[in-house]
């Protein structure tokens, strides 16, 4: 699928004071609708790769469906940029709380903030998996490296799901929480265990990064970039350990260091 | 504000085969949730700055409102994160379009993927604003070098809204449609004429940051990073000039470059 990752275009250059008209590689951005039982239900603007993987992951993040035995049916329609899901159940009321906050009705200290979905779909993580300074960096190497279209474009996230010493999958995206919601996917798709998984992420680990490796189950996030305040929050509070920052052989641990052995 | 953007966290560094425990600077994430005429309207996470410039150019950006004047009030409650926002009107619809994909009824051929509430206020640029090579690299680097967060924390986007000699106003967030808000909230509070401006951006163009530019109302956009493939077929059907890549002394023209002079 490498192919729809991106187009070459002719653009204009400016260098040393002369302009001269070139080709270049520009990465490509695709806007998917979903609907789920003939309702629309959210467009994704993405890395065209991987769709049903992707639906199949923004559902569940979403608490739309529990596993993928819930779908009946996915129908992708890559010219029109559709993807129509058949429930095996009725909707449940995920969409009327679809990027909505969520309000703590007890004491409002012990929980961060969330959205109402995220409230119901992120886990906190019992994960007793551990793993090696040396492996943090490996890992990382590994999967910059797997990825041709970051050096063609410089334009797209990296995201893999590993175990401690290698990469079981890499999904490449315009967005974000897209390269998560495929791996999210990818991991219900196939049944894969998660729980003893390290997600392994080329871009900031903001809430949305975190609560995102929460839903996919996994206790170890690792990324080559910084945290925000709200993600080491909600970091401490769904027991998950952040690394931020893996460059040359150092790297930050900012939650749960217990999980990070010398 | 700047003391909003960043917090000091203890946090556990790795470093040659050693774990020291040390004091890091972390970037601020802060959820607002926006109240129009008490229903509940979107959250927004971002950089807690400039919360009624942010809040009044996403509901411009939305099509809730045209002018600030359509506003009867806003409060906003930084310990809570609320915006309560009086409209001296009803709310129209733009509620049941958001993120609702627009589907043209016509040819289909001359408007490429708009959300609704995009269709509905980003402008085709008139623009006849031309800005000069040196200028446009000049722009850049002024702009990067008025933000210490980023080069603190690494972690946020900066945007400015700029005349072709200098900086008229510079926003940060980490969020890059928020730091564009907060310029459309700026420009609509303060009246600013935004047709003969240019927007500097320190991030990738997306088809997000290419329509905000539009809902702005600027016609060029120049940023330090990659565009995507349908940001420049919007930048193309909007006649915005869209330039990437400001590195150095060499940028690339990805639209519209008769505004680019040399």
């Amino acid at each position: 699928m490498l192919e729809n990752m991106s187009v070459k275009y002719p653009i204009t250059k400016y260098s040393d004071g002369e302009f001269t008209v070139v080709e270049d590689v520009i990465v490509n951005e695709f806007p998917l609708t979903i609907f789920v039982n003939d309702l629309e239900f959210a467009t994704m603007v993405c890395t065209p790769t991987h769709f049903e993987e992707m639906v199949v992951g923004f559902l569940a993040s979403e608490g739309v469906i529990r596993s993928y035995s819930d779908i009946d049916s996915i129908q992708i329609n890559e010219d029109r940029g559709y993807a129509y899901v058949k429930l095996k159940v009725e909707m449940t009321t995920s969409q009327e709380y679809y990027s909505k906050r969520f309000i703590g009705s007890c004491c409002g200290k012990s929980r961060q903030f969330y959205f109402h979905n995220d409230a119901r779909t992120a886990k906190t993580s019992t994960s007793t998996t551990t793993i090696s300074a040396s492996q943090c960096i490996k890992l990382m190497n590994e999967m910059q490296n797997s990825s041709l279209v970051f050096q063609e474009t410089g334009g797209v996230h990296n995201a893999a799901l590993c175990t401690s010493g290698e990469m079981v999958a890499v999904r490449t995206d315009i967005g974000r929480h897209n390269a998560l919601d495929k791996l999210l996917g990818y991991s219900k798709i196939n049944k894969v265990p998660v729980r003893d998984k390290i997600i392994v992420f080329s871009g900031r680990i903001s809430s949305e990064v975190l609560l995102k490796a929460a839903k996919i189950g996994v206790g170890i996030v690792l990324s080559k970039s910084a945290p925000t305040d709200l993600a080491i929050k909600l970091a401490n509070d769904l027991n998950i350990t952040a690394v931020g920052f893996i460059r040359g052989n150092s790297f930050n641990v900012y939650s749960c260091p217990e999980r990070i052995i010398g």
